[in-house]
C-alpha cells in the first residue's frame, strides 16, 4: 500500500520528543466509536492516553446550522486543515490547544491543552477523510454497524443526552444520508480494521443478547496470527475465515458470536487477551463494557485486538 | 546580534506559501498597544492584515484567578508553548485556530480561524518573552510609557469597558508590580523600536495637548535614514539625537513633540510619511488617531515608522 509510506514514523531517543502511537476510530454518528474508545483508554490508563474527537473541529455551533447548506458530516462544516495540523503536531510529539465542541449544549467552548501521551486515540466522523490526516495514524478502524442498528443507537443516545426528540433524530438522519454516503462511508476503505456489530440475521435471540461482531482484519498492517489461539473448543464462539471484502479484496474475517453461553464468551476473550495483549495479567473488568454492568464478548475481543496493535506500535 | 539569525526567513515563490511580515507590539497592560496596532491595520487595510493578541493565550478565565498564585502577567498564566507554536505556524504561512479571550466577560470563548495575510500584527503582554517567539518576528516594538501615564490609561479603560472600579484597578496594578518587573519590562531589551509617550516634564501644557513621543530606533534592524528628511524647519517638532540607552548601548533617539502648533505637526507627519512610507499618496486620516476625532502627531510618526518597516519587510 503506497500510502502507508506516508505514515509519520516514530522515533524516540535521547533528546527527541516521544512520538505517540496513534489510533483512529472513524464511523458515522452513533456507530459506537466512544464505547470502543472508552474501553481502550480505561484499559491502558488515562495517564498513558490522550483522547480527542474530531467533532471538536466543528466550524459551527448548533444554532448556526439552520442557515447552512450542509450538515456536520460535510468537510466544510469542519476546520479540516486545522484538524490535520493538530494530528500532525500530536504525531510528532507536540502539544495542541484543542477546540472543544460540547455535544450537550451544541456550543464551541473553552479550548483544552492536549499533550501527547504514549497513545493518542482519535474518534470522530471524519478522521480518515483526507490523506494528510490518514498519514498521522498507526492503526485505523472503521465502525460499520447495519443502518437499522445505528438508527436505534442514535435515537437512544440523542434523546437521552442531547436533548432531541425521536422524530427529530429520524429527520436528521434523513437529512444527513447524502453526506453520509459521500463523506463518511468512503472512509471504510482506508481502515486497517473494520468492525460490524450486528445481530445474526438467521437467529431470534432474546433482547438482552449481546450483538455479534464481524471483525475484518486487512493486510494493510501486520495483523496478529489468530490461527495460533483459535483452538477447536472456541469454534462456536469465534471463528476466522478467509473472505472477500465488499470491493473484492481478500481479507481475514473474524466472527465473534454474542449469543453463546457466558463461559464460552469468557474463554474467547481470555484467549485473545492472553495471546495478543498481556499473558501475565487477567482480563480487566473494563474490557467489553457496553455500559456500567453490561458486558459484550464481541466488544471485548475487538478492543483486545486494537490494544494489541497499540502495544505493538509502542514497541 | 546572533539572535537575529534565528528569525524565520520569508520565501515566496511558485508553489510556496506566502510568509507574512510579522510585527510584535509588546508592553504592559494599557501601555497603548491596541491604539498603535489599530492605526497600522486601518492604514494597510484589514484584508492585508491578520491581527492577534497574545492575551488570547490565557490559560485561565477571570473567575479562576482567585485561587492562583500569580497574575495574568506570569508566563504560567498563559499557554506559552502554544503561543510559540501558533506564531511559528503563522510565520511559515499556515493558518491557526486561535483561542479567544473576551476581555469584557473574562471568559475563554469560541476559537477563531486566523489565516496568515501579507502582514501579521501581534500585540500583548508577553510576545517577546521567549526566544522561540521572538524568532518569529521581523520587527519588534516595546511600548514604555511612564508608570503614572499608564496607570491613568488603565484606570480609564478598565472602568469604562471591563467593568472594574478605580480602586480595584489600582489594587490590581499593585498586585501585578512584581511580575511586571520580572516578565513584562525585560522584553524592552528585545525590541527594535522602543516608544515612550509622555508629557514633557519641564512644561505645563493644557490637558488636551497630545503627549510627546521618544522613539528609540535600535541598530538591530536596518532603520530608516531620518537625517534625510529632518530639515531645520522641523526642528521644533521633531529632532534626532544620538543617545545611550538605559543599558548604555548606543541608539538613535527621535523626539516628536506634541505641544507644537498643528501646522508643524502636520508637516512632521507628512515628512515621515512621504519619505518612508508612500511618496505617492497623502497621509491617511486613520494615522495617529487616538480615539475618534482625536489625533496625535507623535503617534502618527511612530505608526509611519512601523509601516515603513512592515512595507520594507514585504519587499
Amino acid at each position: 500500500m503506497p500510502e502507508k509510506a506516508l505514515r509519520i514514523s516514530r522515533a524516540s531517543g535521547p533528546g527527541r520528543r516521544v512520538r505517540p502511537v496513534m489510533l483512529a476510530i472513524a464511523g458515522d454518528s452513533a456507530a459506537g466509536k466512544t464505547t470502543v474508545a472508552a474501553g481502550l483508554v480505561a484499559t491502558l490508563g488515562p495517564d498513558r492516553c490522550a483522547f480527542l474527537s474530531t467533532d471538536d473541529y466543528h466550524r459551527y455551533e448548533r444554532a448556526d446550522r439552520a442557515g447552512l447548506p450542509f450538515t456536520p458530516l460535510h468537510p466544510d462544516y469542519n476546520y479540516m486543515e486545522i484538524m490535520e495540523q493538530h494530528l500532525q503536531l500530536l504525531a510528532s510529539g507536540q502539544p495542541i490547544l484543542k477546540p472543544v465542541y460540547d455535544h450537550r449544549s451544541g456550543r464551541l467552548t473553552r479550548p483544552e491543552l492536549v499533550e501527547p501521551r504514549e497513545f493518542v486515540i482519535v474518534d470522530g466522523l471524519l478522521p480518515l477523510h483526507s490523506k494528510l490526516a490518514r498519514a498521522c495514524f498507526d492503526v485505523t478502524v472503521y465502525l460499520d454497524p447495519p443502518e437499522e442498528v445505528r438508527r436505534e443507537w442514535k435515537i437512544r443516545r440523542d434523546t437521552a443526552s442531547r436533548g432531541y426528540g425521536a422524530g427529530q433524530v429520524l429527520a436528521e438522519l434523513e437529512r444527513r444520508e447524502g453526506e453520509s454516503a459521500a463523506y463518511i462511508r468512503p472512509q471504510r476503505a482506508y481502515a486497517d480494521v473494520v468492525v460490524r456489530f450486528a445481530p445474526i440475521p438467521s437467529r431470534t435471540d432474546p433482547p438482552a443478547t449481546p450483538l455479534s461482531a464481524e471483525v475484518l482484519l486487512r493486510p494493510t498492517i501486520p495483523q496478529p496470527d489468530l490461527g495460533s489461539v483459535l483452538h477447536p473448543g472456541l469454534s462456536q464462539v469465534m471463528h476466522l475465515r478467509l473472505a472477500r471484502d465488499t470491493d473484492g479484496r481478500p481479507v481475514d474475517s473474524l466472527h465473534v458470536h454474542g449469543y453463546v453461553p457466558p463461559e464460552d464468551s469468557v474463554a474467547a476473550v481470555k484467549a485473545i487477551w492472553t495471546g495478543f495483549v498481556d499473558a501475565a495479567t487477567g482480563v480487566p473488568e473494563c474490557l467489553g463494557q457496553v455500559e456500567p454492568g453490561v458486558h459484550s464478548a464481541p466488544l471485548a475481543v475487538t478492543q483486545a485486538l486494537l490494544l494489541h496493535h497499540l502495544l505493538e506500535g509502542a514497541r
